[in-house]
């Protein structure tokens, strides 16, 4: 019985882990399956990411890229031509040894990122300046058979993703559009999913294997974890070299292509639910909420027939923002429960006296507050209300990083940072020695920020070394 | 050097396969890979095939049907639980054996189809009659390994579909189900591909593997081969007594689930391809021509400029058929065999004449003509032009079935005929013996059509049985 569901028990702040666990299966938004590490994408969570695809794909295509869809098999000697490529991706690729009862001559690999199927490709399609760019993109699955603890959305041995990848006659030009890409979806997940996130460029350590250098937006976490959103990798030549993709150019020289790859994954998903969420369960921004408002009628005996006729027209009247009436049989408050869980962004209650005054109450979910609404007002108090809760959000997440935000130059007090859960804003020497120490006490530089101040503080750990960046540490998924 | 590309040299009637094989190619379409049996979905066709889920999914969600994803592997265990349903498919499945360098435990299968990873979800989230219906699609690919001859969209290793999975309190609504989810496949593909199918029942013997029965739709190739489109199987209670799916009804007793399953593959675009082109290429409906109009400049020294403002212009008021312009510098007759080529509806040619006489010179790629519209009527004749070639698409493609029909009770006729490429109309006693025989001669039966002739002939091979449904018979992919 659909009655016993109760609210989320878990104290968010208190229990990060525990709470992320309730809200994730009781609202429905994703469950465990038989595939260690693999989840079902219910209807509700997989709603939210049909909302990503549609606005991201859009904005790609805009920018002249086209779909296409390549093999999910990769043989096993494609897959092993670039040399740091495969050095990262082999310990977690799954193998296709067998088809029916027969053993393949060559393993076959499930894409953990298509590079290599996709490139073999190119190699034939790039003859001259004129086949360039080529810009191809596609939207799938890909699985990386991780050994850490998964968790739903963050941390899935399958996940779903865009990955685009393109090729250019330039280097300025390749550079050029991996900037653009990442400043796509920096501007989608702020616009969107009213995330805040630091820009930058990952370190040597943690660049994408196979990479000149790869661009990140880092977002971070109520648990005082900061974790990787979309990226976009500079390939360089690298992988233009393992596959021999050559063009003649306009001056009738052989030159190999530049390349750029570039993501954003339903791991988005995670850092939505994980940021906006409060006691009572998901909070979705209203631009990617499936539906924006949910209209709950409250009914008695008397004028029963009337109230729900009037809520059913008002459904149809707030098609724009694909409105909801609930009309099951369960308690009022039970259905409160249940949208609240759900993080619809607007609640909208109509009684038999609400209907007589033609009026509203309407609910927040982001603040909790009720107002009453003229009906005649209605439709535009909805769109401002919505626009509030978007900025509102966006703002909060913003204040989630500044409130845990530390700045220092202190061995001492960044240690302690760390241990607290701190984001932690620094000034490194660009060594590898650092970057170990800072591994060693759980934490990792998340990436070197496109925005460097115009004066660098002391070097971590070796103030007598010169600082060369800010950036931005933190324990990190 | 793009200039060098030709047009296809193959005779689509004398040699089919030859064309289908240039088409594929030069339009394109697909490439092959290295995974052997596997394609490269090429931008043109992955946009045709975007169409195609955009206005499936449509209406699959005005049904009430919602979308989710579920993993891509399966564990052996699962897989094997339904007994008919592992005998179909496990020839044809790709194994997962290690993950690194690691031997899993057990082996994961990749989806064939996705029955035995959904339903042991279903057991768990079905409990009462109120969990039902439970009705959920997914779009995704799936590998069979088969090891007949593989042909680009029609016969693949990997394929693109949507795989739909219901279940229901009572066989009445399954079974309602069903036959609406066949219904709206078949005018789907009627009305937005042009292409006449043959809706019916699968034989016992042609029947999904795990099902009570199939529902299809078969289509007509111009090679005298029928295909099997789209299909919706009733599983009855099999899976739901292998996976466990029981609720508890509203008379408090515990009753097993009623299921379909149905898809619609990327298989559909080989279809479109096959039936509706012609000896210059690809001929697309424009209901699912990614481009529905191309505006070719033809452009002399004098007035090139104007010329060209006159055609971007253009381009933009006809934005709602998707019109592009090519202002690239190749020939005016390169271009021309291009757009053939692909198959774009309609082709609109302005020079510097047209363009003072106020009028386009417009070619239709069905039928070849050729004549002059005023701009002042342009829109309207191009929703017009638009509508007729796909009407006259269907009539073509009902033509090809019609004028390749042959009715026959008469064994050496019926020999004859399939071995002439023909599609046979026979009568059959429903006995396997004779299904076995029309099998040994190369054939099989399609389906036994939903609607059944009033009186029935003479049972084809026995005219001594009783006949007991008419049924369509053809060489078949």
């Amino acid at each position: 019985m659909k009655e016993d569901i109760k609210g989320i028990t878990a104290d968010k702040e208190k229990n990060f882990s525990e709470w992320y666990t309730q809200v994730i299966q009781k609202a429905e938004l994703a469950d465990y399956t038989k595939v260690s590490g693999c989840i079902v994408f219910k209807p509700y969570a997989y709603a939210i990411w049909e909302k990503i695809v549609e606005v991201v794909n859009d904005k790609i295509k805009k920018m002249g890229i086209k779909n296409v869809y390549f093999p999910l098999l990769i043989p096993e000697s494609l897959f092993k031509k670039e040399k740091e490529h495969v050095e990262g991706f082999n310990p977690e690729v799954a193998w296709v040894t067998h088809t029916g009862n027969s053993k393949l001559n060559e393993r076959l690999a499930i894409r953990p990122t298509s590079e290599t199927i996709m490139y073999d490709s190119y190699s034939k399609w790039i003859r001259s300046w004129r086949d360039l760019p080529l810009r191809l993109n596609q939207w799938n699955s890909v699985i990386r058979w991780e050994f850490k603890h998964p968790v739903p959305f963050l941390r899935s041995r399958e996940f779903l993703w865009n990955e685009g990848h393109t090729a250019f006659a330039t280097k300025e030009e390749a550079e050029k559009e991996c900037h653009e890409i990442l400043e796509m979806y920096y501007e989608f997940v702020k616009d969107y999913l009213a995330l805040y996130g630091i820009k930058g460029r990952k370190t040597e350590k943690e660049k994408f294997a196979g990479a000149e250098y790869t661009l990140s937006i880092e977002y971070f976490m109520p648990n005082g974890k900061a974790i990787q959103g979309p990226d976009a990798h500079f390939d360089g030549q690298n992988f233009a070299k393992a596959f021999n993709i050559k063009f003649i150019d306009k001056d009738e020289k052989e030159k190999y292509a530049w390349q750029n790859t570039w993501a954003i994954s339903t791991r988005m998903l995670g850092v939505l639910i994980a940021v906006h969420g409060d006691d009572k369960g998901l909070v979705l921004p209203p631009k990617i909420a499936p539906n924006k408002v949910v209209i709950v009628p409250i009914l008695f005996k008397k004028d029963k027939e009337k109230v729900i006729d009037y809520c059913t027209k008002l459904e149809k009247k707030l098609k724009k923002f694909d409105a909801i009436i609930d009309l099951r049989e369960y308690n009022v408050g039970w259905k409160y429960n249940e949208w609240e869980l759900k993080g619809v962004p607007l609640r909208l209650e109509v009684g038999p006296n609400d209907m007589k005054k033609k009026q509203v109450v309407m609910y927040r979910r982001d603040n909790h507050k009720k107002e009453n609404v003229k009906i005649t007002s209605l439709i535009k108090k909805i769109q401002d209300t919505l626009d509030d809760i978007q900025k509102n959000l966006y703002k909060k997440s913003k204040k989630l990083f500044e409130d845990n935000l530390v700045e220092t130059d202190n061995a001492k007090d960044f240690e302690n940072a760390i241990e607290n859960g701190k984001f932690i804003k620094a000034y490194w020497c660009n060594s590898q020695d650092v970057e170990e120490k800072i591994k060693e006490k759980g934490a990792k530089i998340l990436n070197i920020p496109l925005e460097q101040p115009k004066k660098l503080g002391k070097s971590l750990y070796h103030p007598e070394r010169e600082s060369k960046y800010m950036v931005y540490i933190a324990k990190s998924y």
